[in-house]
């Protein structure tokens, strides 16, 4: 008989007891877990901390290369690394629909779990709601992790002339793995998700004194999201080049059938990265020792020509404005 | 016109920005959330902190006495709360229907932000998704917290015999107040939500030197789940006089009426503690200062009659097995 969730699997008796010992504490195994009180206590390392919350609504909740468990993990894990802050401890809350199948639950947690082993970070606590059938499609799940700053200063504030930007895997397979999979295109290759925890690059990052300004993961709203808040809040010009920016074949593919762009397509294990000039030789050798960051390259460098904007420059040598994304792109992608 | 969510409001592009500075910045100002990094980067006061998530699904999002923002930071402020943390910093996540009313979605970050006043908590990092009409039932909101402990050792493993145990306000008044909206009982009286943060209570109990052994807000599954699992997680027997449970009137009459126990219910802004009988006068003189807890009353204490179980003395001078709540209680509760 296939098992499903019930509504009793969050009300809070004895059904969510079962559900949280024989699947969450199974496979999210931990002392401090455990311990079932009402929050975690946690001893930290350092009193720097960073903190930061992610909600994970992806529609298809499976697809080439991960599901829903693997982001939710990679997500909250990347946004701590982006802060130089080595990933310690996540919550996560499951909002699932009654009717919703255990096996594929089983399946996503433990994709978390394998996620999780990739960073040692560790799930301490969590919260179960179960909705009335209609009232959520699925799966909805939220992280919110807490880490170590290691390496101080790394800000969205700190581009400076003279930066160089690089970018460390070809961008908006993510996105165009989702519309592929919810647009049933019958692609020729083997187009998945670029999704991956980046603490291990990072951290090596750091631990080679390499100089850091800015981290950012280009998640929603791509690379055109980050590199136009960037110019924005450092009050800088950013210019890159079309022709240097790495974009997958079958990436292209998606982008002109359906008419969208490839630096606007979510990414969720790429980041972008602006650093001294001096400084990029030295992070490309790094970062190309990690099969996640191997792609890693040079797209451009920090101006002053208009501030606060996204220079294009395109392979015809004439350039345009990298408008930020606008408009409703594609829900649900994460 | 009335203005509504869209989809692009969630795109992570222009639009998302707005409404995160015209809405979100507007009402939880603080110079961190304004730093608009990936992560939150906090200095905190000590290296022992409490971390802790919750997600709220009621349905109806507005009820009397409160709505799901005031749940949404009094929930989690609890949480740290009952641990002895004195309540830092919150993320927030909101998953919001394409098409909900701007008007309403303000209205309960104001109650966010009117809650959070009341203990100096601050919002730091969020995230919001709008997911299509029909993805989920209005809105759902995710808050995640960590504070600092200042008083070590509250545990649900730290009942002992001898100790008394303490019920905080009248039980039952969240969840028959719920009940009756989504009934639309009318009811002679006021009845509402006892929805509220309990950091000051417990603040004053800790400076006061009152010595704790375990704290807990008795949320879904209510009183009668709290006494159950402290029972079976410290290995003991609770003992609890049905005649000293304080319950309103108007909760005894929807639970009647309904075929509910009023000890099942979900309160919102009650608390159970455990303590030495010796200490118990001084709580309670703490505990009667505040509005919250001016209710305070010792229900019962623990003994060794039947471990792991909840004795329920009646007032016939019968008892009987106050068994934990199973089933499908009431979804969407919180």
């Amino acid at each position: 008989m296939t098992k499903n969730i019930l509504l009793s699997h969050g009300g809070g008796g004895e059904e969510t007891q079962h559900l949280i010992k024989e699947l969450f504490f199974k496979h999210f195994d931990n002392d401090i877990l455990l311990r079932m009180e009402d929050a975690a206590a946690l001893t930290m390392e350092s009193t720097q901390i960073a903190f930061t919350t992610d909600s994970f609504t992806v529609s298809p909740l499976f697809f080439k290369g991960g599901n829903i468990g693997k982001l939710s993990i990679a997500g909250t894990v990347n946004d701590l690394s982006m802060m130089g802050a080595k990933p310690r401890y996540l919550t996560c809350s499951f909002m699932i629909e009654e009717g919703f199948s255990y096996e594929k639950l089983e399946e996503i947690v433990i994709s978390m779990r394998d996620e999780m082993a990739k960073t040692g970070v560790k799930i301490v606590a969590g919260d179960t709601k179960v909705v009335p059938r209609g009232s959520v499609d699925g799966l909805f799940i939220t992280t919110t992790g807490i880490g170590e700053i290691i390496y101080q200063g790394i800000s969205a504030h700190h581009i400076a002339q003279g930066d160089v930007i690089i970018v460390s895997h070809e961008v908006g397979n993510h996105g165009a793995c989702i519309l592929a999979t919810r647009e049933e295109l019958e692609l020729e290759s083997e187009l998945q998700t670029d999704c991956a925890s980046l603490w291990a690059p990072v951290e090596a990052l750091i631990h080679a004194g390499v100089k850091l300004h800015a981290l950012r993961d280009a998640t929603r709203g791509g690379l055109s999201a980050v590199l136009n808040e960037w110019a924005e809040t450092s009050h800088v010009c950013i210019e890159v080049e079309e022709v240097k920016i790495p974009v997958a074949q079958e990436v292209k593919g998606v982008c002109e059938l359906l008419g969208f762009e490839p630096y606007e397509f979510a990414n969720e294990g790429t980041m972008v990265i602006a650093l001294p000039k001096e400084e990029a030789q030295k992070a490309l050798e790094v970062l190309k020792g990690f099969q996640e960051t191997a792609q890693s390259t040079i797209i451009g460098d920090v101006s002053s020509r208009f501030m606060d904007k996204v220079i294009l420059h395109t392979p015809w040598e004439s350039e345009r404005f990298l408008e930020p994304p606008k408009g409703e792109l594609l829900p649900r992608i994460c």
